[in-house]
């Protein structure tokens, strides 16, 4: 049932009413981001639950997928995905259970342990993007520029909060993370 | 740890490079409202987890706190946090038993059962949010434009999904919906 009032502008209005001025658009802004997820993430789901994946892991199957190797130390997946070790750990446990990664000891370093995406997770990777694609990605909800605009705030956002550095040197950081695969 | 790239970027030239150019974008703009949902959900969690509060019970409780009578339908609550009715009854169920709201049978609906918020319910509210307004809505990562063009954005994208319909009588609609409070 669609509202007949936004409920964010509602609680705005509210915050401002009850003298919290300075901290409403902060408010409708947090929330509004927090719905958006939501969203998107039912639209997601809808796709993926059908091929048994969770957006956690097919995003760890794409990282691998897009990996020199294949295969990459848990520790830099955690890093990459920007999750909890844990979060790792079982989104790996189930990936391997589904039979579409399997974990393999690090060459020389003992204390290191690799995920190394398998033929059958290729494929399904494969074949939730083009799920993804279609039915997601290639219409967000809004036009090219604004969907610019957004990612550019958004990118904004996730640099004030210390999630990467941006040096202006993407091309050769990613090279020297790339080139220490395995 | 923080990258030094940027891992939004990178899934979006690996798009490209795999000639998934039309849907590029959107998956750079969805991959970034989930991260950024992260991120400010970890900064509410540190304000709510000490209080006993998920970010979904504090909603929860500042719409029952909101409303004309401090009491509404389980099922408007449902509607005005556009959440599954299981995860009201969840919620509900987390509040009562924390001594915050309790329930109360309409007066002349017998179907339909209401939740009230108690005094140590709106004293709690409070704590949280002027927690919230200090440690997150005052300071969400963006200046102030950069804030209302977020929010506009992500309102249209809102409205795209069906989340409210944009009559333009915001006021009236409002009106019509709080005066049914009970």
């Amino acid at each position: 049932m669609a509202l007949r009032f936004d409920p964010i502008e509602e609680a705005r209005r509210q915050w401002v009413a009850h003298g919290w001025t300075e901290a409403a658009p902060g408010m409708a802004v947090v929330t509004s981001v927090v719905r958006a997820q939501q969203i998107f993430l039912a639209r997601i789901d809808a796709e993926l639950r059908p091929l048994g994946l969770t957006f956690a892991r097919y995003e760890l199957l794409m990282v691998l997928a897009f990996s020199r190797q294949g295969a990459m130390p848990l520790g830099r997946v955690g890093a990459r995905l920007q999750v909890h070790p844990t979060s790792v750990t079982n989104a790996v446990d189930r990936l391997e259970a589904q039979g579409l990664l399997r974990r393999l000891p690090h060459a020389t370093d003992r204390r290191t342990t690799l995920a190394e995406i398998l033929p059958a997770g290729r494929e399904l990777a494969e074949q939730a993007t083009v799920a993804l694609n279609k039915a997601v990605f290639e219409a967000p909800g809004l036009d090219s520029a604004e969907t610019e605009t957004l990612f550019a705030l958004l990118r904004r956002l996730r640099i004030a909060s210390g999630d990467f550095v941006a040096t202006g040197g993407q091309e050769e950081a990613m090279a020297t993370e790339v080139g220490d695969g395995r």
